[in-house]
């Protein structure tokens, strides 16, 4: 455990004020070794937290939160806030159940004013706080300024394109603190990325940081200068006539993240002096002050627990591909085959293996920056032009995108194939994270065909099958994490659209299973078997087109049919509902049950505890069948 | 009718490249006549139109239509483009059943290679297009030149920046041509149009025009002059330094785009020396040349037939009023009793009658400009910050701030009021404004109450009761159109949260419905009752939470439940039938039936019209109500 004599009397930021600057210098080298030494243990995001130890200590010693709304963009970064704000005591739960979120949470702290986990939404956030401040908008605690701090990577969003607009528009008091560490997830690509490299290229931060301590020297005391004095100051670091004063910020900088006496003035005079939105343009390392995160390709972006001293993770051995490796894998194979195949990812190269692709076709991937709506239509154009696009992007990412699905793509039924990643239940990145909704968005537009893989193996056929698929859209989802280690397919074979698969014949009860769940109802029926229960078992591979002949031959020749699929109401088995109801099935009576995700955000958890939250594993199907064949429940009471 | 022989004469863009300049120059002037005569007969959108005669015959003229992908941004403005592209004579079934839609239309003409009607789409798809010709994406025709067509109000919305993001780093050769109106549906905000209109400011069109005037006249012929030549005269239009110079682009602008003269010969410069990514900001103005259209407040944005001379709309006179006034004038009243109510929309003051309510509550009005994503989630910050939001955008558009209801609203449970308008079959805007998902992509998250109108008297309550509700999210629905009549309370009441009503009862047959499918619904009573068969009818009014008591109460009194709702699967009906399924209803029979709308994209025609495609309209569920019954139908064969 490092020595932190003065985090330890820290409890509240309030601590943070009654210290000089150079024990908030201490404070600062304090706070990155007790960060390195939490996520050491836990896991998590790394990286982004250790770039913005400095500009933490900053602004909580600066700011008056929790009055003054203080909003981390993204929020994976906000582990040193947790730190600095009472929960220093329960950093080590991070990231699991019952613990604290990865990310900010309002139900976990008043100083988290504004939760995120998806990118670009701070300006928007602080805006609003902004705006409710002029109108007399009075929660507890009164509001004060709202801080914004973005990645240069989060920037690319068009959200954050549109917030700077209406707030540069409105034109009031607020503060967004440009966090550039040239490097979101994935070095950062876009003309923006390219336009803040040369906003300070013609600076080198020594310069400046040069001119601001020449400046200093200059005044009687270093915080008691006139109003006149500090605004000579502020021009000599400002780069005039940059794209955000265009759009009505006062831009500074760029200055530089890790000296705190810089940081301290600078957000100093401008709290004492801004009335207009200011944007302050801050040079950070990702990963800084930890060797073997700077020294890493992704900068120590997440880690899983690790070795202090040497950076070395503690990663349990795996028996399985992951379903994004295999993914990756059978669009290459296809890729080979297919010269119209090429793959867009909204900068996710790594998180949907689209880095592999890129090795082999470095002309056929394109990372669009944080940008999911115009991923979505670009790969329509694509596709309009001939070419035969893979859009790969995380459920709960292509949310982001969902009018460019409508509008663009299934309204014109263009050939557009969504690899899905991340479908159900993600585990430690929570309830933002999960992928609870995309059967539903997208199987109720006209035309969409959507597939689930029931393991690593089907994914191999669905991404052959898709790239046969040239008559609309069509779409296949597969979860976080590793494959069930079943025999993989040299190359995948093209699935017969709309056809789903018996699994096995059983009698009375039939389970009707759209995703990676089929394992669990295997599970189950292994259970059962013992109590002489013999459900049919069903892969749907299709919740669009459905299966109807294996629907409507399911129900006829069982009592009981239900349906499973991890994703929330809405989807699947509200479609086989519909079936059957359409085709007179309920008329009769049919026990019908469809297992969906509960009516709930489900806080992180491991995946499996995740799911036995929402009552879909082995044992909960299990009880299931049981309570609708009317059978008594082994050590359950009455 | 106006005279036009040139006009005439144009079967294809192809007759334009024989023409001379001054018969191009006549061509425009006689598509501006045929424009107006056309719209007087049809409605429809008409200064946008007028506002590109010159660009839309200078494009044709000068590219190689349709192998250059001509992209109208929206759309609204593509009637001259159609004119002139072999859809002459189908122009006077405009918007209508079976006739010309609106907007461009991939299945419609080969000269429409990406259709459209949401704003911002455009240079998403032209880089698509532009990299599917690198690629050797090889369609019929071959893949000549991508040219984006996008206006001053669409270049606000996030996904327009993300694509120049995208493109200015791709560095190919394409076309944006910045139709910079100063209009888009209302005059737009933000500071980015501000900024375009600071760009033009110091250079007056006058002076531009005539310096390229001057230049003309340095030339031995207008159009033989060299590479030098034409670079210096370029670089004396090109305004340097600007932000889309920075995002990547050559900006050339800004130019006269009424001055045929100059467009050709800025056009014919840059397709004979382009390498880059070009945006020309061309100057129009909307409703140009027509003058009842230039001088109305909105330059003739959306008509219905006219009088050509006078201008004269022919309007029929309505007995009731619109929904969209209605929500306006209720929202007014509550927002006089409760001074933190604040309403937002994103460029639709008009369209949401949000227009009302900024005349009575100019401080309280924020109109965010194209900008869904941000105006949610600066929603959800006004919320957190105490105000009471309410989030006033179409069905169809609130699609594009879909993950931010998600993550913003709906996890942190943030108390946002969506007031949906022009939910369901929308009439001759057709299938891209279609509001048909948003029950079923709301209704699915957790915490999310959703509710529709049964008419517009309901519509009143529904804004009380989302003015009460302080307990996390709440969204209410409501067509576009005229209400049905009833009688209208002086203020809302606060409904009961999840508490449909009864409307009658009867026997046998229960009609749950959800929205304003009610008044069909009596409709199909009224021509039962002849029979003898005298339906339950209820108005479920939420479709989350669902009045559960109400429902199940329904299923056991009556041999058949049909609920209607004007949307897709997944929604009012899926969660009915998830509730009867849970609750064991269906086990021992129920004759179930849930009417949504069908699988298909409805195109246009009037809403009830479409409803009858839809199978929704009050025949149609009366021959549902006898089928489910099995009571023969009149006048129908077995």
């Amino acid at each position: 455990m490092p020595q932190t004599p003065l985090l330890d009397k820290v409890t509240s930021p309030a601590d943070l004020k009654r210290m000089s600057d150079r024990e908030l210098r201490q404070l600062a080298d304090e706070l990155r070794a007790e960060t390195i030494a939490v996520v050491s243990e836990t896991g998590g995001h790394l990286g982004a937290g250790l770039g913005v130890v400095e500009l933490t200590v900053a602004l909580h010693a600066v700011f008056d939160t929790p009055r003054d709304r203080l909003i981390w963009d993204v929020s994976h970064q906000s582990y040193p806030h947790k730190i600095l704000t009472g929960r220093r005591d329960r950093m080590r739960t991070l990231r699991q159940k019952d613990g604290l979120s990865g990310f900010t949470k309002r139900s976990e702290s008043p100083y988290d004013p504004f939760g995120a986990a998806h990118s670009s939404t701070s300006i928007s956030a602080a805006l609003g706080f902004t705006m409710a401040r002029e109108l007399g908008g009075a929660p507890d605690p009164a509001l004060g300024d709202a801080i914004a701090v973005i990645g240069d990577g989060a920037i690319s969003a068009g959200m954050a394109y549109e917030a700077l607009n209406n707030a540069g528009h409105l034109g009031r008091r607020m503060f967004v603190i440009l966090n550039d560490n040239e490097m979101s997830i994935a070095p950062p690509t876009g003309a923006m990325s390219s336009y803040l490299s040369r906003l300070y290229a013609d600076k080198p931060v020594q310069d400046i940081k040069h001119a601001v301590k020449n400046a200093f020297s200059l005044l009687p005391g270093p915080f008691q200068e006139g109003a006149r004095r500090a605004k000579d100051l502020l021009k000599h670091v400002t780069v005039g006539g940059t794209l955000f004063e265009e759009l009505g910020f006062n831009y500074l900088g760029p200055i530089d993240g890790h000296d705190l006496d810089q940081l301290l003035w600078v957000l100093r005079t401008l709290r004492d002096r801004a009335d207009e939105p200011m944007l302050i343009h801050v040079l950070t390392k990702k990963g800084k002050g930890y060797a073997p995160a700077e020294g890493a390709a992704d900068r120590g972006h997440a880690r899983a627990k690790f070795d202090m001293v040497s950076g070395k993770q503690h990663k349990a051995p795996s028996n399985a591909p992951s379903y994004t490796k295999v993914f990756a894998e059978a669009l290459i194979t296809e890729a080979r085959h297919d010269d119209k195949i090429v793959a867009v990812t909204a900068a996710m190269p790594d998180g949907t293996g689209l880095d592999l692709f890129a090795r082999q076709f470095p002309n056929r991937m394109f990372d669009v920056a944080i940008a999911e709506q115009h991923g979505v239509t670009f790969c329509a154009g694509l596709a309009a032009g001939g070419m035969k696009p893979f859009c790969a992007m995380y459920s709960t990412f292509l949310q982001r995108g969902y009018d460019q699905v409508v509008h663009d793509v299934a309204i014109q039924r263009l050939p557009v194939r969504f690899a899905i990643d991340r479908a159900g239940l993600v585990g430690a990145d929570g309830a933002t994270h999960a992928g609870s909704f995309d059967v539903a968005f997208l199987a109720n537009l006209p035309g969409m065909v959507v597939m689930a893989a029931a393991d690593e193996a089907e994914l191999v056929h669905m991404v052959a099958t898709a790239a046969a698929h040239d008559d609309g859209p069509i779409a296949f989802r597969f979860p976080r994490g590793e494959g069930t280690g079943v025999e993989m397919p040299e190359r995948g074979q093209v699935l017969e659209i709309g056809k789903g698969r018996m699994i096995r014949k059983g009698a009375r009860v039939a389970i009707l299973s759209f995703g990676t769940r089929l394992a669990e109802v295997l599970l189950a029926c292994e259970s059962l078997a013992a109590r002489g229960i013999t459900p049919t078992v069903a892969d749907a591979r299709f919740a669009k087109p459905l299966d109807r002949d294996l629907i409507l031959q399911l129900a006829a020749e069982h009592e009981a049919l239900i349906t499973i699929e991890e994703g929330a109401i809405g989807g699947f088995g509200s479609h086989v509902a519909q079936l059957l109801a359409e085709e007179g099935v309920f008329d009769t009576g049919l026990k019908y049950r469809s297992m969906v995700l509960p009516d709930t955000f489900i806080d992180q958890a491991n995946p499996h505890d995740m799911y036995a939250s929402a009552a879909m594993n082995a044992p909960d199907i299990e009880a299931r069948i049981l309570s609708v064949l009317g059978v008594a429940q082994l050590g359950k009471r009455a």
